[in-house]
């Protein structure tokens, strides 16, 4: 079903790996709604994914940066900008990654080389790219900036790791940024916590199908997918939500808000 | 500009007073988008308003209903999906009333007798609502309640009143009743936490008129509109929101989330 | 262990019952810290209670009261201050009930007279006592009032039922009034969200022991009980925390903040 | 006053610069109260302040190290518990400073040297003093650390540039690390968002008196002051609050819960 939400505007999607990555999906429903984008991903991660035929699909073209790095990234934006003709509407970042998780390394026993690695990539990635974003220009007004987070930054899930702290910043970083953008350029902000999700990345978490399994308990409407993400994505970026900025949306089915649900407490009825 | 985002759906729109409503603006775009609805006030209130011109132009029948009566409300569930032709898929609560603040009482010398009545009006009608679809099994699968509310429920106003604790008391009903709904009916219910917004209602409130020029340069956006707020509103009518649930939303171009603007701290500077 | 942090200082406590209540305790140990107090409760909860014993133990008189009675309220106030020779310095409100509970009505099939009774007793009654106290001078300047709160007001817990929606309002009531007993008495007013706890009111819940079981294997620190919450009252009745008002404090090991433990997932990973 | 809150407990002060510093109020708070402590900062900042003089009337003694240093932070711990006699009770954490705010770069021109050297001074920092606590089993059972942040971690303040997400940072270190600590080690973990204060640290930050200005006048009860922090923290250190952890704990007069007070709003009502 398509709408032509997004009929005309362009647009920078970061972070798809493969059909699993929510960035992914994403990038299909927007191509579905009439939008136009560039897609981005870290040279080291394209290597891993399939995104040529991403890009096949849906008539984009690909362009490679290091997002911790602001010459790839100042590059990009110029490129996107000539490549898709005109200043961009909207930007997708969906990248995270915690070195401390990767090697086992428990949250009382970081390691801070992986943490500020881990950091840089997850969460002051997104100031960079919203900086390069802001010196070159490169946003009409009423764009809209959309990254992805997790629950792990308000309340501790133990095996998140330090993503906890590096999403805590990620979302303190969309309204910081989300505050200047809008007063002197009027564009929002937002970031979407979203329920765990089964995408590559995340199914690396130690104990994540119990932790999915979880959470599909916990939540009224159950978890949402990549797919439902992408389908409320789209709505952040449409023209529907102008005035929606500096918030952190909660797309979880309900989790975020429930305290205990009937079924997970019959597990401790006994 | 249309989208059809409610292509086919039915629905019931409480508290359009006039042009200046929210819920009145709504019902216009939600016209616009496709879906079809029944209009509902209070009979008292619909002798002031206009709804008759409204119903004219969206081709819709009004049923008047006091949102305090289970009959009343009862009855309406009843005749609008008798008249719409089926179950339904999206509802608007937009009611709100103080008598302590018509009255001119203050917080701290409030009559027992008004707060009821305004609790009741306000706040609790919001459960008598959705216990009525509930039990008339009324709404489809996916179906989308949402209220209105003011950031009042988290931080004090002084002028607004027991309208503060009605909304803390409306927010909690649609998370608690969301659970419920979600968890047995797969329907999600929500609040939208709007800007102050020049209502007939809205104007009643003292000092208005300076608050509205303060949330203004508070706001990186600007205050949110009735127009802005029907927006919104459209896109968690839509399948595009299936997953949200439980929330309040926050539609008021980052205020919420401004410690305080450079425009207002000037003011402190001298 | 007393610090006399209490010393010299005059209060009510509303609301204990029995050796189990949280009033009860917090007067034990407000006695030993110091302080002086009348002890009320209502006259139909007092018949099924030992409060003689209480206040005999600490010196204290009782004034029986109906918490949603402003004639009873005045009254309790007044004789309250002639009792203790001065105004007051500390008020506690742990007072609760929803006869939908009491009567088994699940959340969607309230019965709506029922809703009235458990929101007048348990949520409007804190604002009728601080309207009391306020209209009649009766607190000292850097006075403390404290209600007890549950987090149901933030997340939905399916039995505890409209008890929810009383909380949010009661904890909504705080912020109002503690505005303006802060900003013209220099009065604070606060609320503990405090862990389930087995007081004789709490274990009439349904399913209450699965649940506390769970609260306890979520929080790292454990549930709270009724004597480290009495120890926590006292802090904020104490002069050390004169500048802290309209704040809900979590009082429970750490449940809020928690997404998951290590324990409960367990349960899910098979 | 002194109530011998804290007698026999043992414990590091980290950040006393001077004695407008909360952490220099908290330190003679402590001494006051019977608890006995190491005093210790940056070899850098101890050069400019008259830390001597502090460690003198507390009867402490100084242990430089750069808290941005593993091995530093391990030798303190050491020495700490070596010169105390014994394990530790308390720990205050009361560092920060941003480079991009000190050489006056904008929020949207973040140079990102500065920005990590930020981060990792304070924010990142409270991790590693945290983990080379744990790692030595230095704390007592029921031992309580307290860092102290502010309230841009939640919403923004313009020129409080960076700080805001080091801040949003460390209160999630709070929250992770609290789990860890709370679960294996019984110690709480905490954070105190304290009123803007009139420390040698925080007049730097541009704009420093319109602001304070304006949240004296937002704040029912004012500002708290360095004083009142220190009384507070007391209350954080003490028996009196063990099941309180993983908790951002407003210490700001009412500000965080006032959305609009009456003196501000007079400002905008001509």
């Amino acid at each position: 079903m398509s709408y032509n939400l997004l009929k005309g505007k362009r647009g920078i999607i970061f972070g798809a790996l493969d059909e699993n990555s929510i960035a992914w999906k994403t990038a299909e429903r927007v191509h579905e709604e009439g939008g136009s984008f560039v897609l981005t991903n870290a040279p080291i991660a394209m290597r891993m994914g399939q995104i040529n035929e991403l890009a096949k699909k849906t008539g984009s073209q690909i362009i490679p940066a290091d997002a911790t790095s602001e010459e790839d990234l100042a590059l990009l934006v110029e490129k996107a900008t000539e490549i898709l003709g005109g200043k961009l509407d909207f930007v997708l970042h969906s990248i995270g990654m915690s070195v401390n998780v990767r090697k086992g390394r428990p949250y009382t026993d970081e390691k801070y080389d992986f943490t500020v690695k881990g950091w840089d990539v997850s969460a002051l990635s997104f100031h960079k790219v919203m900086q390069a974003l802001y010196k070159a220009g490169a946003m009409n007004e009423w764009g809209s900036i959309v990254a992805l987070t997790y629950m792990a930054a308000q309340r501790t899930f133990p095996d998140y790791n330090d993503m906890a702290d590096n999403k805590a910043y990620l979302e303190s970083v969309a309204r910081s940024f989300g505050y200047f953008f809008g007063k002197e350029k009027n564009v929002r902000v937002n970031t979407i916590s979203q329920s765990p999700t089964p995408t590559t990345a995340g199914q690396g978490v130690k104990g994540f199908d119990g932790f999915i399994n979880y959470a599909e308990k916990m939540s009224p409407l159950g978890n949402a997918t990549a797919q439902d993400c992408a389908g409320y994505t789209i709505t952040l970026f449409s023209d529907l939500t102008k005035k929606v900025t500096m918030q952190n949306l909660f797309h979880d089915g309900g989790f975020s808000n429930t305290g205990v649900s009937q079924e997970v407490i019959e597990y401790f009825n006994k």
